[in-house]
């Protein structure tokens, strides 16, 4: 049966952009607010939209660049260029469509918030649901369509090359826009002008408010895309080295290649399964109705997995039952790493509830204990990556009954660890709901705030916490998946490197064996990217959050009546500002993104390239789950000071941890979430070109 | 001429310990001070010592079983037993023959302060030079005369392991003694008591000075001492693939296997050349004394070192060329590190100014500038390593004319690498005089503020400036060396685990290569090491000096007199709940260091822990270089801001620096150089243990 897994996919992906296009529908009917809150809330749309449309203005001619070279360079010529075209092309409207739902949920949020805590959740989990669910739709759809048309894993490549340039530029230009703003009106607003945050007054506050937007929603939405693809891109290639030639199964079965797209289709009907049982929310208890969401997804998606796993292998039990099995592990993986994690930033807990203690001794320790929390929350979450490695490699081989040598590549092995992360992120739909959930509460409470509406702020300020709670989990979430990603990227790139080679008559291909010089070069500076790439995006934040600073002051002190509220302030002008210096900042670590694969691909060869890329995955994973985690519980720890613990409020303990947060920012928001973006591309990038890499050392 | 090779290094190392004695007692000759100076340093005196013993005799039971188990468990039996007692015990008398000079050399370097400049620094600089040459003389001498009786490559396997476990312990405990005691003398006395630095009314500024000398000095030493080990070690190791058995010369030359013993002990002479070479210092230009004293004897090293292997090598020109060239590399490469950390961490450059600029908008844009360079600075570290290693190992590669294919190890190239290591540590006689020079000049000002002696304050505080400046350029070098020491033990690690399976009969031993899931699994436990270790460190240091505040406030509240002056703080209680903290606080990351390695040789076997090996590499060395440069970056910029700019001292400006140095302080001082020894620890233990995980996995 040629092509059911495409139909599957195609199908599952329809159901989840027509359902998207209900919850647009749904949104839009809500009631929008007071004039008040549309116009604040228009002022965010704005924002919002110009700082998407320059910047992806900003990246086409370097798309257009890349598109040429990979045209002319590599192979199947063309096809290549044009699914880097459709994957970009993908990605950039998944975004564009779930910000804009989210920018117009969130005045309909407050406005709902009237009618209790259920109503005000429904609507903004929904607004989130149209990224959760364009997002893989879109995916899916672009990925089926186009090997329905082009069966053919190498051209695929492109796409993912394509999503990759995409959430590298969005991920990196969203984290700094959010941050510089966020640095930039707390800094001069909360704590040089002494007035409230989200205060009307404060000209910052609209870019704070299209930050969370640009990064949580845009930023966040591209990344995970990006993740999806290319995870579905190298379980497509591994598959090829288990389902073409006959090697393992006896026959050739080229139409099982595709099946890792059944398993995101499967997770599509199963999102919207969850997204429906996100409802009955009460006040105090609305984190549960989201996470019955999650865990409805869950299993259903297994269920669904098992069944449609079970009937495509129904050749093989054995191996369909390690299919299986490596399926329903990707969906326990989720949920253990969005537990572990809320563990360590959320203050019910006991690891925010220290950082917290520690803030009564001032800044320096508040931000030791911050840092510290970080370093240990990862390994929990390390130990969980390596044991899911180690139990889905061991299915694949159990059920083909290979007895790998250590120094040969078990195809089923590999394949099942691919298939295990492909499982993971077939829950996008339900994920990326629960995350851009976040950026339409925090807009919400921060109009209710700077329209002056009364009698909401509290169903409000309880979503906004729990949206604060969401979007650490979810970060979480993204980093392990894109680890995972990338390791099966890998395999994938080392398996194209050796098929260039045959192709060239080359009979042993490279091996990667940590006595190569080469590789242990390759390996150190692969560790060495994700801190030197993170010391751009922090110094960014920095360097934008400076300017904003001066203008918010110089507004404070050229416009008469604005500091009593008489006068309004030129927010425009502090959104322009931060998405000038998100842009301009953007452009040295892209440029470091981008060609250092191809430089160490060129200059010193394909083996010195893997151990870039798994140098970035060892190094980066770690530190990117140490910034995200610590900032989280820096932001938590502030808020548990906030409930009134060591005399919350106005004293020097809050103090100190609002400067923990201030430093959490960009880690979480910033340079934490990039690392995400800077390890797949690095692995597109050398997948795109192994060909020519391989030409050049040949 | 068999011997040749170990009588060259015996002769070298007693020349350097002769060369100790006489600084000895050129250091006890000199005028002690006041009787107040001398009751200061006394306390100084008898605190170190009780750590130090107390610290000794808390390591002793560990050493003792592991002796034990190494001696029934590992071949030759006995004799790797007895090397490591050997190399633990020389490990802990250099240490402590080296703090029992620091300090007595800071109050005869406060006293010498009155003649001048040039007198002081003498005193001090000669002071910290007895640690800095009975280091390399004690590692020598014990090192060449083992191997002259039990020319057995396997048995000094031994003397590795014991001084890898002492610096482990020694680093890890002085580390957390010393900023447990800084921070809490800081909180609570300068912060909340509003009383100077170093005045005699804080209960806690013994113990502050205590931890100086069991941090910079005997934690500095160990760890250098056990890089210099391992380094000679590796070298060792890797040179019997290349000299016995006749398959690079045509000859077998056991005699040559030694040879890194050589190049040790030209480094001695060398070093006691260029200390030589420090003296003249003028006032406001001392830091050129010391550098002088560096270059002097990077020169007389190169020279020395070319022209003794010109001769050993005169049957291979070729050979010998290559040899001299890696010797010569590992001299330039201990300036440049020198040079880079120098630039990112001194006040006389723009990032740490930029860090001094940041401060002026509080204690998060301090500390995020600061996180910023400290990231940044490990680019052009790592550029340097990797340079270094592909320059040597083209040059070991070039002189055999060997056309290594990628899969197998080109020993003289790998060979050459550990040459260049050896290289750069043979200059540790003169680096380590001027580290151990901080610790002096840095308790020499502490005594002269406490004595309250007028007219020399200019002199040491200028010392103490250049001190910090020292401290922290030779952590750049104790990091880099540590990394390149790792790579070279991980080589011969690979090696000896060949070797083992060769000998039980297995002819194709296991290979690194990274499409095996279980050395990836290896590298990402490896890469999560020096984060999690570090989480303790940094945490321990939060927890003992919560502990040391609330005993100063203790005081403060309970001694009547006290603040006014007119009674005297109980110092020896903070001492002891520094001493206790260190000692209680050591175990779990010694723990975590000395299990894992064990733990995954056993359950997972030699391929997983090679990978954990490089990983802890890959990760670690760029995490340290980042902690141990942002620390030294964050202290100058509060130093800069202390010569008066932004307003200078009591400013709000000046608060937040001093806030980000507090942070800086268990990073540059804890952390970051523990991890040094966590990679080598990693690497010792498994080596040692090589068979038992072969035997396991046979």
């Amino acid at each position: 049966m040629v092509g059911i897994s495409e139909y599957i996919a195609i199908v599952s992906a329809v159901i989840g952009l027509i359902y998207a296009v209900i919850l647009i529908r749904y949104i839009l009917s809500r009631d929008p607010g007071t004039e008040k809150m549309q116009e604040l809330a228009n002022y965010v749309k704005q924002g919002a939209n110009a700082f998407l449309r320059r910047e992806y203005i900003w990246i086409t001619p370097v798309a257009i660049i890349l598109a040429a070279v990979i045209s002319l360079t590599v192979k199947p010529y063309g096809l290549v260029a044009l699914g880097f075209a459709i994957g970009a092309a993908f990605s950039a409207l998944a975004g564009y469509i779930g910000m804009s739902m989210t920018v117009r949920s969130s005045s309909r949020t407050a406005e709902a918030g009237r009618k209790g805590m259920d109503s005000a959740l429904m609507v903004a989990f929904r607004g989130g649901s149209v990224l959760g669910m364009t997002v893989p739709g879109l995916a899916l759809l672009g990925l089926a369509i186009f090997y329905l048309f082009v069966p053919q894993p190498a051209a695929v490549v492109g796409f993912g090359f394509g999503a990759s340039v995409i959430a590298m530029f969005v991920r990196v230009g969203g984290g700094i826009y959010t941050k510089a703003a966020d640095l930039g009106a707390d800094i001069a607003g909360k704590i040089e002008a002494g007035i409230p945050e989200d205060d009307p007054r404060n000209p910052g506050v609209i870019a704070d408010n299209v930050g969370d937007n640009v990064g949580d929603c845009a930023g966040m939405g591209a990344d995970v895309y990006e993740s999806y693809i290319v995870t579905a891109l190298a379980a497509i290639l591994l598959g090829t080295l288990v389902f073409e030639g006959g090697s393992v199964f006896g026959v050739s079965r080229p139409d099982l290649v595709p099946y890792p797209l059944v398993i995101g289709g499967m997770g599509v009907l199963a999102s919207i399964a969850g997204g429906l049982a996100v409802r009955g929310a009460k006040r105090g208890k609305a984190m549960a109705a989201l996470n019955r969401g999650l865990y409805v997804a869950a299993i259903i998606a297994s269920i669904l997995d098992v069944v449609v796993t079970l009937y495509l292998f129904s050749f093989d039990l054995k191996f369909a039952y390690a299919m299986a099995g490596a399926v329903i592990l990707g969906l326990v993986v989720v949920i253990v790493i969005e537990a572990v994690t809320d563990y360590y930033t959320s203050y019910r807990f006991g690891p925010t509830k220290a950082i917290a203690e520690a803030s009564q001794t001032g800044s320096a320790t508040n931000f030791l204990s911050g840092f510290a929390t970080g370093l240990k929350s990862a390994a929990p979450i390390a130990l969980i990556l390596v044991v899911a490695i180690a139990i889905s490699y061991s299915l694949g081989n159990w059920a083909v009954g290979a007895s790998c040598s250590p120094n040969t590549i078990c195809s089923a092995g590999v394949y099942t660890t691919s298939i295990t992360t492909m499982s993971m992120l077939s829950l996008t739909g339900i994920i990326l709901s629960i995350d851009a959930f976040g950026p339409i509460t925090d807009n919400a409470n921060g109009i209710v705030e700077m329209a002056g509406i009364e009698g909401v702020r509290e169903v409000t300020d309880e979503l906004d916490a729990i949206g604060n709670t969401t979007k650490a989990t979810t970060k979480g979430f993204a980093i392990g998946s894109a680890a995972l990603a990338a390791l099966s990227l890998f395999i994938a790139y080392q398996s194209e490197v050796s098929a260039a080679y045959l192709n060239h008559g080359v009979t042993n291909p490279p091996e990667y064996v940590l006595s190569d010089p080469l590789l242990l070069i390759g390996l150190l500076i692969g560790g060495l990217l994700p801190f030197y790439f993170s010391s751009f995006l922090i110094g960014a934040v920095g360097k934008a959050g400076f300017k904003m600073v001066n203008e918010i002051r110089r507004q404070f002190n050229e416009i008469p009546g604005l500091r009593e509220g008489k006068a309004s302030p030129d927010y425009e002008k502090c959104v322009d500002i931060s998405t000038r210096a998100a842009l301009r900042e953007l452009v040295a670590p892209g440029a470091l993104a981008i060609l250092t694969p191809i430089i160490v691909g060129v200059v010193l060869g394909p083996v010195a390239l893997g151990g870039v890329l798994i140098g970035s995955v060892v190094s980066g994973v770690f530190f990117a789950l140490m910034m995200a985690n610590a900032g989280a519980a820096w932001d938590n720890a502030k808020k548990y000071i906030e409930t009134g613990m060591y005399g919350g409020k106005g004293t020097p303990t809050h103090a100190a941890a609002v400067s923990g947060d201030t430093v959490g920012d960009p880690f979480k928001d910033t340079a934490g979430p990039s690392i995400n973006s800077l390890i797949k591309v690095l692995n597109t990038i050398s997948i795109v070109f192994v060909l020519v890499f391989v030409m050049l050392h040949l």
